[in-house]
Protein backbone atom coordinates (compact mmCIF):
# COMPACT_ATOMS: atom_id res chain seq x y z
CA UNK A 1 0.00 0.00 0.00
CA UNK A 2 1.49 3.36 -1.16
CA UNK A 3 -0.41 6.45 -1.24
CA UNK A 4 -3.11 7.16 1.46
CA UNK A 5 -5.94 6.51 -1.23
CA UNK A 6 -4.65 2.74 -1.65
CA UNK A 7 -5.88 2.21 1.80
CA UNK A 8 -9.69 3.26 0.83
CA UNK A 9 -9.43 1.34 -2.78
CA UNK A 10 -8.06 -1.51 -0.45
CA UNK A 11 -11.54 -1.03 1.72
CA UNK A 12 -13.20 -1.04 -1.44
CA UNK A 13 -12.17 -4.39 -2.88
CA UNK A 14 -15.43 -6.25 -0.83
CA UNK A 15 -15.00 -10.09 -0.46
CA UNK A 16 -17.46 -11.93 -2.48
CA UNK A 17 -19.24 -13.77 0.21
CA UNK A 18 -22.39 -15.18 -1.90
CA UNK A 19 -23.65 -13.45 -5.24
CA UNK A 20 -25.40 -10.41 -2.97
CA UNK A 21 -23.43 -10.79 -0.09
CA UNK A 22 -19.99 -9.05 0.25
CA UNK A 23 -17.86 -8.24 3.38
CA UNK A 24 -15.49 -5.68 3.61
CA UNK A 25 -12.85 -5.13 5.90
CA UNK A 26 -12.78 -2.71 8.94
CA UNK A 27 -9.89 -1.30 10.27
CA UNK A 28 -9.37 -0.68 14.08
CA UNK A 29 -8.43 3.13 13.88
CA UNK A 30 -10.65 5.16 11.55
CA UNK A 31 -11.21 8.51 10.88
CA UNK A 32 -14.34 9.28 12.40
CA UNK A 33 -15.63 9.64 16.21
CA UNK A 34 -13.52 7.50 18.40
CA UNK A 35 -15.19 4.38 18.48
CA UNK A 36 -16.88 4.09 15.86
CA UNK A 37 -16.46 3.70 11.84
CA UNK A 38 -16.52 6.74 9.69
CA UNK A 39 -20.00 7.19 8.29
CA UNK A 40 -18.50 7.74 4.89
CA UNK A 41 -16.21 4.40 4.52
CA UNK A 42 -19.71 2.27 5.58
CA UNK A 43 -21.56 4.22 2.89
CA UNK A 44 -18.54 3.89 -0.02
CA UNK A 45 -18.28 0.12 0.74
CA UNK A 46 -22.39 -0.43 0.41
CA UNK A 47 -21.76 1.32 -2.95
CA UNK A 48 -19.42 -0.49 -3.92
CA UNK A 49 -21.47 -3.85 -3.10
CA UNK A 50 -24.50 -2.45 -5.19
CA UNK A 51 -22.37 -1.74 -7.91
CA UNK A 52 -20.91 -5.19 -8.07
CA UNK A 53 -24.41 -6.46 -8.58
CA UNK A 54 -25.47 -4.14 -11.44
CA UNK A 55 -24.46 -4.04 -15.06
CA UNK A 56 -21.10 -2.11 -16.03
CA UNK A 57 -22.74 -0.06 -18.60
CA UNK A 58 -24.59 1.67 -15.94
CA UNK A 59 -24.00 4.21 -14.07
CA UNK A 60 -24.58 5.35 -10.14
CA UNK A 61 -26.96 8.70 -10.20
CA UNK A 62 -28.10 8.84 -6.91
CA UNK A 63 -28.11 7.60 -3.40
CA UNK A 64 -30.26 7.73 -0.24
CA UNK A 65 -28.92 6.14 3.35
CA UNK A 66 -29.82 6.43 6.72
CA UNK A 67 -26.84 5.71 9.56
CA UNK A 68 -28.85 3.63 12.00
CA UNK A 69 -25.74 2.31 14.67
CA UNK A 70 -22.41 3.26 15.30
CA UNK A 71 -20.29 0.68 13.42
CA UNK A 72 -17.33 -0.83 15.30
CA UNK A 73 -13.89 -0.59 14.06
CA UNK A 74 -12.05 -3.64 13.84
CA UNK A 75 -14.94 -6.18 13.30
CA UNK A 76 -15.72 -6.68 9.44
CA UNK A 77 -19.32 -5.29 7.41
CA UNK A 78 -21.33 -7.41 5.69
CA UNK A 79 -23.51 -5.83 3.00
CA UNK A 80 -25.83 -7.61 1.64
CA UNK A 81 -27.93 -6.39 -1.60
CA UNK A 82 -31.21 -6.45 -2.58
CA UNK A 83 -31.76 -6.46 -6.72
CA UNK A 84 -35.16 -4.38 -6.05
CA UNK A 85 -35.29 -3.47 -9.85
CA UNK A 86 -33.61 -4.37 -13.25
CA UNK A 87 -35.10 -2.22 -15.73
CA UNK A 88 -34.35 -1.07 -19.68
CA UNK A 89 -33.00 2.49 -18.72
CA UNK A 90 -32.63 2.57 -14.62
CA UNK A 91 -31.74 -0.34 -12.58
CA UNK A 92 -32.05 0.45 -8.46
CA UNK A 93 -30.57 -1.84 -5.26
CA UNK A 94 -31.01 -1.56 -2.07
CA UNK A 95 -28.23 -2.84 0.41
CA UNK A 96 -28.23 -3.25 4.39
CA UNK A 97 -24.99 -3.08 6.54
CA UNK A 98 -24.60 -5.38 9.00
CA UNK A 99 -22.48 -6.44 12.07
CA UNK A 100 -22.98 -8.84 14.92
CA UNK A 101 -26.67 -9.58 13.27
CA UNK A 102 -27.17 -6.16 13.46
CA UNK A 103 -28.75 -3.47 10.52
CA UNK A 104 -25.98 -0.57 11.23
CA UNK A 105 -26.91 0.99 7.69
CA UNK A 106 -28.96 1.32 4.93
CA UNK A 107 -28.64 2.14 0.89
CA UNK A 108 -30.62 2.36 -1.59
CA UNK A 109 -29.05 3.55 -5.22
CA UNK A 110 -29.86 4.15 -8.85
CA UNK A 111 -28.07 3.53 -11.71
CA UNK A 112 -28.74 4.86 -15.48
CA UNK A 113 -27.67 3.37 -18.77
CA UNK A 114 -26.06 6.80 -19.67
CA UNK A 115 -28.13 9.07 -22.29
CA UNK A 116 -27.83 12.74 -23.21
CA UNK A 117 -30.54 15.54 -22.00
CA UNK A 118 -30.64 19.29 -21.43
CA UNK A 119 -28.32 20.74 -19.14
CA UNK A 120 -28.63 23.46 -16.33
CA UNK A 121 -26.47 23.76 -13.45
CA UNK A 122 -26.00 26.04 -9.89
CA UNK A 123 -23.45 28.82 -10.30
CA UNK A 124 -19.59 27.92 -9.02
CA UNK A 125 -19.89 30.42 -6.15
CA UNK A 126 -18.10 33.61 -6.39
CA UNK A 127 -14.81 34.68 -4.74
CA UNK A 128 -13.53 31.41 -3.93
CA UNK A 129 -9.45 31.05 -3.58
CA UNK A 130 -7.76 28.42 -5.80
CA UNK A 131 -6.88 25.67 -3.81
CA UNK A 132 -3.07 25.83 -4.20
CA UNK A 133 -3.05 29.66 -2.40
CA UNK A 134 -4.60 27.66 0.53
CA UNK A 135 -2.80 25.61 3.46
CA UNK A 136 -5.91 25.39 6.02
CA UNK A 137 -7.11 21.59 7.15
CA UNK A 138 -10.22 21.88 8.68
CA UNK A 139 -8.83 18.78 10.75
CA UNK A 140 -9.86 15.34 8.70
CA UNK A 141 -6.77 15.81 6.68
CA UNK A 142 -3.62 14.44 8.19
CA UNK A 143 -1.06 13.41 6.13
CA UNK A 144 -2.31 9.70 6.66
CA UNK A 145 -5.96 10.42 5.53
CA UNK A 146 -7.13 8.87 1.85
CA UNK A 147 -8.26 12.76 1.09
CA UNK A 148 -6.68 15.99 1.03
CA UNK A 149 -8.47 19.26 1.90
CA UNK A 150 -8.44 22.44 2.28
CA UNK A 151 -10.81 24.98 4.10
CA UNK A 152 -11.94 28.13 2.26
CA UNK A 153 -12.09 31.10 3.90
CA UNK A 154 -15.55 31.82 5.82
CA UNK A 155 -17.90 33.26 3.00
CA UNK A 156 -21.66 33.67 4.28
CA UNK A 157 -24.19 32.27 2.85
CA UNK A 158 -22.11 29.68 2.82
CA UNK A 159 -21.50 27.85 5.92
CA UNK A 160 -18.53 26.28 4.91
CA UNK A 161 -16.23 25.66 2.07
CA UNK A 162 -13.36 23.65 0.98
CA UNK A 163 -11.26 21.90 -1.71
CA UNK A 164 -10.60 18.31 -1.92
CA UNK A 165 -8.59 15.60 -3.83
CA UNK A 166 -7.36 11.93 -3.42
CA UNK A 167 -4.16 11.92 -1.50
CA UNK A 168 -2.66 9.57 -4.72
CA UNK A 169 -4.71 8.53 -7.74
CA UNK A 170 -7.52 6.12 -8.21
CA UNK A 171 -7.18 4.42 -11.39
CA UNK A 172 -8.99 3.56 -14.39
CA UNK A 173 -11.97 4.71 -15.79
CA UNK A 174 -14.77 2.86 -13.46
CA UNK A 175 -17.19 5.49 -13.00
CA UNK A 176 -18.13 3.09 -9.98
CA UNK A 177 -15.15 3.67 -8.15
CA UNK A 178 -14.68 7.95 -8.47
CA UNK A 179 -18.37 7.86 -6.76
CA UNK A 180 -17.22 5.49 -3.96
CA UNK A 181 -14.59 7.67 -3.42
CA UNK A 182 -16.51 10.74 -3.72
CA UNK A 183 -19.09 9.41 -1.30
CA UNK A 184 -16.34 8.96 1.27
CA UNK A 185 -14.97 12.45 0.74
CA UNK A 186 -18.50 13.43 1.29
CA UNK A 187 -19.44 12.96 4.45
CA UNK A 188 -17.05 15.61 5.88
CA UNK A 189 -18.48 18.52 6.14
CA UNK A 190 -22.42 18.65 6.61
CA UNK A 191 -22.72 18.21 10.07
CA UNK A 192 -20.77 20.81 10.95
CA UNK A 193 -22.47 22.95 8.35
CA UNK A 194 -25.75 22.10 9.41
CA UNK A 195 -25.45 24.02 12.63
CA UNK A 196 -23.53 26.95 11.78
CA UNK A 197 -26.08 29.56 10.42
CA UNK A 198 -27.05 29.07 14.27
CA UNK A 199 -24.00 29.75 15.59
CA UNK A 200 -23.21 26.43 16.36
CA UNK A 201 -19.34 26.28 16.75
CA UNK A 202 -17.19 23.73 15.49
CA UNK A 203 -16.90 20.10 17.64
CA UNK A 204 -19.86 21.76 19.98
CA UNK A 205 -22.80 19.76 21.51
CA UNK A 206 -23.47 16.13 20.67
CA UNK A 207 -23.56 15.44 16.86
CA UNK A 208 -23.92 12.46 14.40
CA UNK A 209 -24.99 12.02 10.69
CA UNK A 210 -28.49 10.86 10.50
CA UNK A 211 -29.17 10.22 6.74
CA UNK A 212 -26.95 10.83 3.41
CA UNK A 213 -28.05 11.60 -0.05
CA UNK A 214 -25.76 12.22 -3.46
CA UNK A 215 -26.90 13.20 -7.01
CA UNK A 216 -24.24 12.68 -9.36
CA UNK A 217 -25.33 15.04 -11.80
CA UNK A 218 -22.34 14.45 -14.42
CA UNK A 219 -19.54 12.35 -14.79
CA UNK A 220 -16.33 13.19 -13.12
CA UNK A 221 -12.88 12.48 -12.41
CA UNK A 222 -12.25 12.05 -8.99
CA UNK A 223 -8.47 12.58 -9.36
CA UNK A 224 -8.91 16.45 -8.95
CA UNK A 225 -9.11 19.69 -7.03
CA UNK A 226 -12.76 19.84 -6.39
CA UNK A 227 -14.98 22.59 -4.22
CA UNK A 228 -17.41 21.41 -1.83
CA UNK A 229 -19.90 24.09 -1.40
CA UNK A 230 -21.99 23.29 2.05
CA UNK A 231 -24.73 25.72 3.45
CA UNK A 232 -26.85 25.13 6.32
CA UNK A 233 -30.58 24.70 5.37
CA UNK A 234 -32.62 23.99 8.40
CA UNK A 235 -32.20 23.57 11.77
CA UNK A 236 -34.61 22.40 14.72
CA UNK A 237 -35.96 19.86 16.95
CA UNK A 238 -32.19 18.80 17.90
CA UNK A 239 -31.89 18.57 14.27
CA UNK A 240 -29.84 19.85 11.27
CA UNK A 241 -30.01 19.65 7.17
CA UNK A 242 -27.29 20.77 5.10
CA UNK A 243 -26.47 20.84 1.23
CA UNK A 244 -23.66 20.64 -0.49
CA UNK A 245 -22.74 21.50 -3.87
CA UNK A 246 -19.86 19.68 -5.23
CA UNK A 247 -17.94 21.49 -8.22
CA UNK A 248 -14.72 20.64 -10.43
CA UNK A 249 -12.46 22.95 -10.38
CA UNK A 250 -13.63 24.18 -14.15
CA UNK A 251 -16.72 24.86 -12.46
CA UNK A 252 -18.72 21.96 -13.64
CA UNK A 253 -21.34 21.14 -11.07
CA UNK A 254 -20.93 17.14 -10.31
CA UNK A 255 -23.01 16.24 -7.36
CA UNK A 256 -25.46 17.88 -4.81
CA UNK A 257 -25.28 16.02 -1.19
CA UNK A 258 -28.10 16.69 1.29
CA UNK A 259 -26.95 15.58 5.23
CA UNK A 260 -29.47 15.46 8.30
CA UNK A 261 -27.43 15.41 11.50
CA UNK A 262 -28.25 15.35 14.99
CA UNK A 263 -27.07 18.29 16.85
CA UNK A 264 -27.80 18.35 20.40
CA UNK A 265 -26.27 20.92 22.67
CA UNK A 266 -25.40 19.57 25.76
CA UNK B 1 -67.23 11.32 1.48
CA UNK B 2 -68.00 14.97 1.79
CA UNK B 3 -64.82 17.38 1.08
CA UNK B 4 -62.32 16.31 -1.65
CA UNK B 5 -59.90 15.99 0.97
CA UNK B 6 -61.94 13.24 2.76
CA UNK B 7 -61.15 11.19 -0.33
CA UNK B 8 -57.46 11.10 0.28
CA UNK B 9 -58.23 10.40 3.92
CA UNK B 10 -60.05 7.35 3.08
CA UNK B 11 -57.13 6.37 0.52
CA UNK B 12 -54.28 6.82 3.83
CA UNK B 13 -57.24 4.31 5.86
CA UNK B 14 -54.83 1.34 4.69
CA UNK B 15 -56.30 -2.46 5.72
CA UNK B 16 -54.10 -4.30 8.11
CA UNK B 17 -53.59 -7.69 6.55
CA UNK B 18 -50.81 -8.76 8.91
CA UNK B 19 -48.63 -6.73 11.70
CA UNK B 20 -46.43 -5.05 9.04
CA UNK B 21 -48.77 -5.37 5.84
CA UNK B 22 -51.34 -3.14 4.35
CA UNK B 23 -52.99 -2.49 1.57
CA UNK B 24 -53.88 0.38 0.19
CA UNK B 25 -57.17 0.87 -2.09
CA UNK B 26 -56.50 2.54 -5.49
CA UNK B 27 -59.40 4.67 -7.51
CA UNK B 28 -59.58 3.65 -11.08
CA UNK B 29 -58.98 7.07 -11.55
CA UNK B 30 -56.01 8.86 -10.61
CA UNK B 31 -54.65 12.48 -10.54
CA UNK B 32 -51.05 11.30 -11.92
CA UNK B 33 -50.46 10.38 -15.60
CA UNK B 34 -53.01 8.91 -17.17
CA UNK B 35 -52.51 5.01 -16.68
CA UNK B 36 -50.55 5.35 -13.70
CA UNK B 37 -51.07 6.15 -10.45
CA UNK B 38 -49.85 9.26 -8.81
CA UNK B 39 -47.05 8.90 -7.02
CA UNK B 40 -47.72 11.28 -4.02
CA UNK B 41 -50.78 8.85 -3.82
CA UNK B 42 -48.39 5.94 -3.10
CA UNK B 43 -45.66 7.99 -0.91
CA UNK B 44 -48.34 8.99 1.43
CA UNK B 45 -49.72 5.31 1.26
CA UNK B 46 -45.99 4.21 2.34
CA UNK B 47 -45.44 6.56 4.73
CA UNK B 48 -48.72 5.51 6.43
CA UNK B 49 -48.05 2.35 6.48
CA UNK B 50 -44.72 2.99 7.87
CA UNK B 51 -46.24 4.91 10.69
CA UNK B 52 -48.81 2.46 11.36
CA UNK B 53 -45.64 0.65 13.08
CA UNK B 54 -44.15 3.04 14.98
CA UNK B 55 -45.14 4.40 19.03
CA UNK B 56 -47.37 7.53 18.25
CA UNK B 57 -44.62 9.31 20.30
CA UNK B 58 -42.37 9.11 17.58
CA UNK B 59 -42.94 11.69 14.73
CA UNK B 60 -41.65 11.19 10.81
CA UNK B 61 -39.01 13.68 10.31
CA UNK B 62 -37.40 12.56 6.94
CA UNK B 63 -38.26 10.15 4.29
CA UNK B 64 -36.31 9.22 0.62
CA UNK B 65 -38.37 7.06 -1.82
CA UNK B 66 -37.43 5.55 -5.07
CA UNK B 67 -40.34 5.26 -7.89
CA UNK B 68 -39.61 1.87 -9.59
CA UNK B 69 -42.61 0.85 -11.71
CA UNK B 70 -45.67 2.96 -12.66
CA UNK B 71 -48.33 2.02 -10.34
CA UNK B 72 -51.68 0.52 -12.11
CA UNK B 73 -54.87 2.27 -10.99
CA UNK B 74 -57.63 0.72 -9.84
CA UNK B 75 -56.07 -2.58 -8.20
CA UNK B 76 -54.70 -2.24 -4.52
CA UNK B 77 -51.48 -1.81 -3.32
CA UNK B 78 -49.72 -3.80 -0.82
CA UNK B 79 -46.97 -1.92 1.83
CA UNK B 80 -44.38 -4.60 3.34
CA UNK B 81 -42.90 -2.68 6.20
CA UNK B 82 -39.70 -3.51 7.25
CA UNK B 83 -39.04 -2.61 10.91
CA UNK B 84 -35.47 -1.54 10.51
CA UNK B 85 -34.70 0.01 13.77
CA UNK B 86 -36.40 0.89 16.90
CA UNK B 87 -33.96 3.02 19.14
CA UNK B 88 -34.48 5.37 21.67
CA UNK B 89 -34.44 8.20 20.03
CA UNK B 90 -35.08 7.46 16.59
CA UNK B 91 -36.83 4.35 14.22
CA UNK B 92 -36.41 4.07 10.98
CA UNK B 93 -38.82 1.63 8.68
CA UNK B 94 -38.08 0.49 5.03
CA UNK B 95 -41.24 -0.08 2.94
CA UNK B 96 -41.63 -2.23 0.22
CA UNK B 97 -45.00 -1.13 -2.19
CA UNK B 98 -46.09 -4.34 -4.11
CA UNK B 99 -48.51 -4.80 -7.53
CA UNK B 100 -48.80 -8.37 -8.93
CA UNK B 101 -45.95 -9.55 -7.59
CA UNK B 102 -43.41 -6.27 -8.40
CA UNK B 103 -41.92 -3.60 -6.44
CA UNK B 104 -43.60 -0.52 -7.34
CA UNK B 105 -42.11 2.04 -5.11
CA UNK B 106 -39.81 2.09 -1.92
CA UNK B 107 -39.29 3.96 1.02
CA UNK B 108 -37.00 4.30 4.04
CA UNK B 109 -38.15 6.65 6.37
CA UNK B 110 -37.32 7.98 10.16
CA UNK B 111 -39.31 8.83 13.11
CA UNK B 112 -37.51 10.90 16.28
CA UNK B 113 -38.93 11.77 19.60
CA UNK B 114 -39.72 15.39 19.79
CA UNK B 115 -36.56 17.40 21.68
CA UNK B 116 -35.94 20.85 21.84
CA UNK B 117 -32.96 21.78 20.04
CA UNK B 118 -31.01 25.18 17.94
CA UNK B 119 -33.02 26.89 15.00
CA UNK B 120 -32.66 28.39 11.73
CA UNK B 121 -34.59 28.09 8.46
CA UNK B 122 -34.27 29.73 5.28
CA UNK B 123 -35.73 33.09 4.47
CA UNK B 124 -39.34 33.36 3.44
CA UNK B 125 -38.90 34.57 -0.13
CA UNK B 126 -39.49 38.35 -1.28
CA UNK B 127 -42.76 39.47 -3.16
CA UNK B 128 -44.86 36.73 -2.97
CA UNK B 129 -48.38 37.48 -3.78
CA UNK B 130 -50.97 36.20 -0.98
CA UNK B 131 -52.60 32.90 -1.61
CA UNK B 132 -56.00 35.06 -1.37
CA UNK B 133 -55.30 37.64 -4.21
CA UNK B 134 -54.35 34.55 -6.61
CA UNK B 135 -56.41 32.55 -9.25
CA UNK B 136 -54.24 30.97 -11.54
CA UNK B 137 -54.51 26.88 -11.26
CA UNK B 138 -51.38 25.43 -12.58
CA UNK B 139 -53.62 22.29 -14.11
CA UNK B 140 -53.61 19.85 -10.75
CA UNK B 141 -56.51 21.45 -8.27
CA UNK B 142 -59.50 20.75 -10.21
CA UNK B 143 -62.42 21.51 -7.89
CA UNK B 144 -62.63 17.91 -7.16
CA UNK B 145 -58.62 17.24 -6.42
CA UNK B 146 -57.66 16.72 -2.31
CA UNK B 147 -55.47 19.93 -2.67
CA UNK B 148 -55.90 23.32 -4.39
CA UNK B 149 -53.23 24.88 -5.62
CA UNK B 150 -52.62 28.61 -6.81
CA UNK B 151 -50.27 29.52 -9.40
CA UNK B 152 -48.02 32.64 -8.26
CA UNK B 153 -46.49 34.56 -11.12
CA UNK B 154 -42.82 33.58 -12.14
CA UNK B 155 -39.91 35.05 -10.26
CA UNK B 156 -36.86 34.09 -11.21
CA UNK B 157 -33.99 32.26 -9.87
CA UNK B 158 -37.69 30.27 -8.27
CA UNK B 159 -38.50 27.57 -11.18
CA UNK B 160 -41.78 27.70 -10.20
CA UNK B 161 -43.97 28.92 -6.91
CA UNK B 162 -47.52 28.41 -5.77
CA UNK B 163 -49.62 27.88 -2.59
CA UNK B 164 -51.23 24.48 -1.92
CA UNK B 165 -53.92 24.04 1.11
CA UNK B 166 -55.98 20.59 1.30
CA UNK B 167 -59.79 21.38 0.04
CA UNK B 168 -61.53 20.23 3.42
CA UNK B 169 -60.09 20.13 7.28
CA UNK B 170 -57.81 17.15 7.99
CA UNK B 171 -59.19 15.96 11.19
CA UNK B 172 -56.63 16.04 14.43
CA UNK B 173 -54.01 16.23 15.54
CA UNK B 174 -52.16 13.37 14.31
CA UNK B 175 -48.80 14.82 13.00
CA UNK B 176 -48.50 11.69 10.89
CA UNK B 177 -51.66 12.09 8.84
CA UNK B 178 -51.18 15.91 8.16
CA UNK B 179 -47.35 14.64 7.05
CA UNK B 180 -49.35 12.11 4.88
CA UNK B 181 -51.50 14.80 3.28
CA UNK B 182 -48.20 17.17 2.84
CA UNK B 183 -45.99 14.28 1.05
CA UNK B 184 -49.31 13.83 -1.67
CA UNK B 185 -48.94 17.61 -2.57
CA UNK B 186 -45.34 18.12 -2.77
CA UNK B 187 -45.52 15.50 -5.92
CA UNK B 188 -47.01 18.31 -7.70
CA UNK B 189 -44.20 21.01 -8.97
CA UNK B 190 -40.95 19.12 -8.79
CA UNK B 191 -40.48 17.65 -12.49
CA UNK B 192 -41.75 20.92 -13.81
CA UNK B 193 -39.56 22.67 -11.92
CA UNK B 194 -36.01 20.46 -12.70
CA UNK B 195 -36.12 21.16 -15.92
CA UNK B 196 -37.22 24.70 -15.99
CA UNK B 197 -33.76 26.58 -15.72
CA UNK B 198 -32.61 25.09 -18.82
CA UNK B 199 -36.32 26.13 -20.44
CA UNK B 200 -37.95 23.22 -20.68
CA UNK B 201 -41.43 24.02 -21.25
CA UNK B 202 -44.15 22.37 -19.33
CA UNK B 203 -45.75 19.04 -20.64
CA UNK B 204 -42.76 18.96 -23.01
CA UNK B 205 -41.03 16.08 -23.57
CA UNK B 206 -41.26 12.68 -21.33
CA UNK B 207 -40.87 13.27 -17.71
CA UNK B 208 -40.99 10.96 -14.73
CA UNK B 209 -40.43 11.15 -10.80
CA UNK B 210 -37.34 9.06 -10.58
CA UNK B 211 -36.97 9.93 -6.40
CA UNK B 212 -38.49 11.66 -3.80
CA UNK B 213 -36.84 12.86 -0.79
CA UNK B 214 -38.14 15.26 2.57
CA UNK B 215 -37.36 16.32 5.44
CA UNK B 216 -40.13 17.85 7.67
CA UNK B 217 -38.23 20.68 10.14
CA UNK B 218 -40.93 21.42 12.57
CA UNK B 219 -44.23 20.51 13.61
CA UNK B 220 -47.41 22.15 11.47
CA UNK B 221 -50.80 21.85 10.98
CA UNK B 222 -51.28 21.30 7.37
CA UNK B 223 -54.91 23.21 7.25
CA UNK B 224 -53.65 26.35 5.94
CA UNK B 225 -51.87 27.85 3.32
CA UNK B 226 -48.22 26.72 2.31
CA UNK B 227 -45.83 28.06 -0.20
CA UNK B 228 -44.04 25.37 -2.59
CA UNK B 229 -40.50 27.23 -3.67
CA UNK B 230 -39.71 25.54 -6.30
CA UNK B 231 -36.01 25.48 -7.87
CA UNK B 232 -34.31 23.61 -10.70
CA UNK B 233 -30.54 22.39 -9.03
CA UNK B 234 -29.08 20.93 -11.94
CA UNK B 235 -29.44 18.75 -14.91
CA UNK B 236 -27.98 16.18 -17.28
CA UNK B 237 -27.88 12.96 -18.90
CA UNK B 238 -31.63 13.33 -19.13
CA UNK B 239 -32.46 13.58 -15.27
CA UNK B 240 -32.76 16.72 -13.68
CA UNK B 241 -32.81 17.62 -9.29
CA UNK B 242 -35.51 20.12 -8.37
CA UNK B 243 -35.38 21.64 -4.58
CA UNK B 244 -38.38 22.29 -2.67
CA UNK B 245 -38.76 25.15 0.31
CA UNK B 246 -42.43 24.80 2.10
CA UNK B 247 -43.13 27.97 4.29
CA UNK B 248 -46.04 28.65 6.30
CA UNK B 249 -48.03 31.58 5.79
CA UNK B 250 -46.40 33.37 8.84
CA UNK B 251 -42.92 32.19 7.12
CA UNK B 252 -41.90 29.20 8.60
CA UNK B 253 -39.88 26.82 7.20
CA UNK B 254 -41.77 23.72 7.76
CA UNK B 255 -39.96 21.01 5.41
CA UNK B 256 -37.19 21.00 2.55
CA UNK B 257 -38.08 18.39 -0.77
CA UNK B 258 -35.91 17.26 -3.01
CA UNK B 259 -37.29 14.98 -6.33
CA UNK B 260 -35.02 13.90 -9.60
CA UNK B 261 -36.57 13.53 -12.25
CA UNK B 262 -36.30 12.26 -15.76
CA UNK B 263 -36.72 14.59 -18.38
CA UNK B 264 -36.73 12.69 -21.91
CA UNK B 265 -36.83 15.59 -24.75
CA UNK B 266 -38.35 13.98 -27.68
Amino acid sequence: VGEPIDRLLDLLDLEQVERDLFRGRNPSRSSGAPGRVFGGQVASQALRAATNTVEPDKVVHSLHAYFLRPGRPGQPIVYNVDRIRDGRSFTTRRVVAIQNGEAIFNLDTSFQRPEPGIEHQLPFPAGVPDPETLHNDPGWGGNDRPVEYRDCPPAPPASRRHWMRPRGTVPGEDPALHACVLTWASDHGPVGAAGRPAGLGHGQGMRASLDHSIWFHRPFDVNQWMLYDLEGVAAAAARGLARGAIFTQDGEHIATVYQEALLRVT
